[in-house]
């Protein structure tokens, strides 16, 4: 698990890299296609970074149309981030060998056998989010910021 | 696969936050607990950060106790980096509540789904260690330096 952890980590520093990006670039980018439209706020909060990098961060994800800001509909006083990821083909392109040997990987288990490591990594993915909302509540507690 | 990938990056930034931490730094100690003793050079590769900063992250770590420079015992003109990190309480203190939280997940698992599932985790370990080799190939051959 651990040792996944740290290639998990490497990989995406490495894709980072080969894309020209900062790594809280893509992990922003990552983030906003996994929940969705968010605002600064809710994003500063998951990736634990401060709002004015979040600003600095989402204007250069904006210039490379990465993202796009709108106001909410349902509340339009609200600006939302919304992603526009995936439509990027040097993103799925960078992603396309990971996915083909992945799927190469999981063709191998039966359906049962999937189901199952889907349910583990599922919930290893819930715990690891408990554990960052501990830790960064810790940590906003060390520094006055 | 990929919401557990965002999560472990999130959570290894905020271990680093709150242990003070560079996230490089961090997870080039992490590297030398799973690879033991190397050289700088092979750090840097396995990294992918280029050798002066390497430099500068294990001067950092020296200085803190994460690890020590020594001669390399079996060709004494070699200089390996030793981690000396798992007898740091700040660090195993950290990752103690994650530990006991997969412990726990890991409990309600039969002997046989938890040697499918590691299985699994090695397997996709094992692809993403190529796909980071073939990666950090690429950007090496963009960049001149």
């Amino acid at each position: 698990m651990r040792g996944l952890g740290t290639r998990t980590i490497l990989y995406q520093q490495n894709v980072a890299a080969s894309l020209g990006m900062y790594n809280n670039d893509l992990i922003s980018v990552d983030i906003l296609n996994e929940t969705g439209p968010i605002t600064a706020g809710e994003l500063s909060k998951l990736t634990g970074l401060a709002t004015g990098s979040v600003t600095a961060l989402i204007d250069r994800l904006e210039k490379i149309g990465y993202v796009r800001r709108q106001n909410d509909p349902s509340d339009r006083r609200r600006v939302i981030i919304v992603p526009e990821y995936e439509s990027k083909e040097e993103i799925s392109n960078t992603y396309l060998p990971l996915h083909a040997a992945m799927i190469n990987l999981v063709s191998s288990y039966t359906p049962e056998e999937l189901a199952l490591i889907t349910e583990f990594l599922g919930k290893a993915g819930s715990v690891l989010e408990d554990q960052i909302e501990q830790l960064s509540s810790t940590t906003r507690g060390k520094t006055s910021s």
